[in-house]
C-alpha cells in the first residue's frame, strides 16, 4: 500500500514508523511545509520519500493528514480534490469542524474521521517514536458517512497500529475531549506561567519544584502551533469546561480564606475518587496492549 | 543510634527503611495513634518495634516527627517536653507555624525544623519505599536556632537518605512551596472534581482520557488528611498563588470565548518557557543522584 502523510510532526512521524516497520506501507511518502521537517523524516528514516502534497496525493492508497486542526479544516476539502483514488483519513483532535468541512464534498465516502488519542509533549520529526499508539483508543467520528473500502484501510491502519478503535459523533467526542485532554492542557500551560511569573522575583524558586511539580506542569511544554488551533476549534465545549473549572478554584478560594478545613478536606476527598478512574484507564491500557487491536467496540450503539 | 519515627505513613514509614538499611539506626521503635499502621510497620519490617509516644521517647536519640502538619504544630512543643535528650527532627510541608511554635521552647535548640521534599501521591504504611529521598532537595529552616549536636544529627539522617540540603527562612520556604507545590496539588485536586462532576452525565467519558490527564490529575489522589491542613497552614502564601492562577485562566478563558488564537498561542508560547525549568529539574535531579549528598549547599547566604 501506498502511503502519503501530510504533516511529519509527532503523529504523522510516528504513524509513518510504525506502518514501514509492520510492512503494511510499502512505499511511504512525506508532505510537509518545513524543509527541516522533510530532511530530518528523510535522515531518521521515517519515510522512502517527500514530495509535494500534489504529487503526493496523485500516486497514494491512502493520505494521513496529520496537521495542525486549523490546517485541517481549511486543507481538507483541497486535499480530498486532488486524491482522485485515495482514502483519506484526518487525526485531528477536534472532529466537528472538521467533519463539517467535508459533509457535502462529492468524495465523502472516501474520507474517515479519526482521532487517535495519543502523544507526548513532544514535537516534530524528533518526536516521532515506535509503538506511540499502541493499546490506546482511537475515535472514529461519522463513521456512516465513510464508505467500506474506507472503513477498511482504516482499519487496517489502526491495527497495525495496535489501536482499540470506538465510535462517537463529532459532538459528543468534542465534549469529552473538552474535560478529559484540552481542560487539562490549558490547567498546565497556565500553571506553568503562574509560576514562570513569580520566579521573576523569587529567584531559585525552582530548587523546591519535586516531581508532583514536573507532572502537573509536563503538558505546559505541548506544542502551542498545535494546541492554539485545537481549543479555539473546540471552544464552545471548552470554555463550559474551563468555567466549571475557575468556579470549582474559586470555592477552594473562598475555604482557603475563611480557613475552612472541614470543608476543604470534603472537596479533596470527592476528589480523591479520581484514584478508581484513573485504575480505569492504567487496567485498560494494560489490557488492550495484551490484546488485539479491536476495530468493532462501539462506543455508542 | 536509636530512632523513634512518630507517624508510620509515606514519609515516616520511608526514612524508616532507609535509615535501618544503612545501619545507621540501630533499633526503630514506631509511634502511630492508628493501629493498622502499627501492624503493618512491624509486617512490612519499617520498624523493629512500636510503643507508645511516652515510652518513645524517653529512650530514642532522635525523634522523627512525621505527621500531618496541624498535628506537628499542636503536638511539638509536647513532644520536645517528653524528650528529656533526644534530637527532634519534623519533616513537616510547611515550615512558617511550626517554626514558631516552638520558637521559645526551653529546647528550641535540640530541635530541626525540616522539609525532605520527596512523596508520591500514595500514603500509609504500605506506601513506604526504599530510596524515595535519594538525589532529592531538603529544606532545613532557622537552622541558627538549632544547636551543634542538633544539626549533626539531622546531617546524618539526610546524608543518609542521600538528600542534598539547603537552608532556608520559613517564610521564604512557605512563599516558595505554595508556587511549585501547594498551587500543582490545588489544581490538579479541582481539576479531578471538574472532571468527576461531567462524569454524573456523559457516561464513558474516561474512555477518551489519554496520559496526558493521567499526569496532570495524578496528585489528585494524594491524602486529603495530609495535605487539608498543609493548605490550611499556608493559607497566606496560597491564596495569593492562587488568585494568579485564576486570574491567568480567567484572561485564557476571554480569548477562548473571544477567539483570540494569536493571543492564545502567545499565552502557550510563553509558557512553553517552563521546558527549561523542567530540564533544569531533570538535570539536577541525576547529577545530585550520583554525587554524595552534601548538606553544606547554601541556599541564601
Amino acid at each position: 500500500m501506498n502511503v502519503a502523510v501530510i504533516g511529519l510532526g509527532l503523529i504523522g512521524g510516528s504513524m509513518a514508523r510504525d506502518l514501514r516497520a509492520a510492512g503494511v506501507a510499502s512505499h511511504v511518502v512525506g508532505v510537509d511545509l518545513n524543509p527541516v521537517h522533510r530532511e530530518r523524516a528523510l535522515a531518521l528514516g521515517l519515510v522512502d520519500a517527500v514530495a509535494g502534497l500534489e504529487e503526493a496525493a496523485a500516486s497514494a492508497d491512502v493520505l494521513l493528514v496529520c496537521i495542525p486542526v486549523n490546517a485541517i479544516e481549511s486543507q481538507l476539502p483541497h486535499i480530498m480534490d486532488l486524491a482522485e483514488k485515495a482514502v483519506v483519513i484526518d487525526t485531528g483532535s477536534t472532529k466537528s469542524q472538521i467533519c463539517r468541512a467535508v459533509r457535502e464534498h462529492p468524495a465523502r465516502e472516501r474520507f474517515v474521521a479519526a482521532h487517535p488519542i495519543a502523544g507526548t509533549e513532544n514535537s516534530g520529526p524528533d518526536a516521532a517514536i515506535a509503538g506511540l499508539f499502541a493499546g490506546k483508543v482511537n475515535i472514529i467520528c461519522e463513521r456512516e458517512r465513510s464508505g467500506g473500502k474506507a472503513m477498511e484501510v482504516a482499519r487496517l491502519v489502526f491495527d497495525t497500529l495496535k489501536m482499540k478503535t470506538t465510535f462517537m459523533d463529532p459532538d459528543e467526542h468534542d465534549k469529552h475531549v473538552a474535560y478529559v485532554s484540552h481542560l487539562s492542557h490549558v490547567s498546565s500551560f497556565l500553571l506553568g506561567q503562574t509560576v514562570l511569573d513569580i520566579e521573576k522575583d523569587e529567584k531559585n524558586i525552582f530548587t523546591l519544584a519535586g516531581s508532583g511539580f514536573a507532572s502537573t506542569v509536563r503538558l505546559a511544554k505541548s506544542s502551542p502551533d498545535m494546541w492554539a488551533p485545537i481549543f479555539e476549534q473546540n471552544a464552545g465545549f471548552l470554555t463550559r469546561a474551563l468555567e466549571e473549572y475557575i468556579g470549582h478554584l474559586k470555592r477552594f478560594h473562598q475555604c482557603l480564606v475563611n480557613r475552612e478545613t472541614t470543608q476543604m478536606h470534603d472537596i479533596l476527598s470527592r476528589a480523591n475518587e479520581i484514584r478508581r478512574v484513573l485504575s480505569g484507564i492504567e487496567l485498560n491500557q494494560t489490557k488492550t496492549n495484551s490484546q488485539p487491536a479491536n476495530i468493532e467496540a462501539e462506543h455508542k450503539p
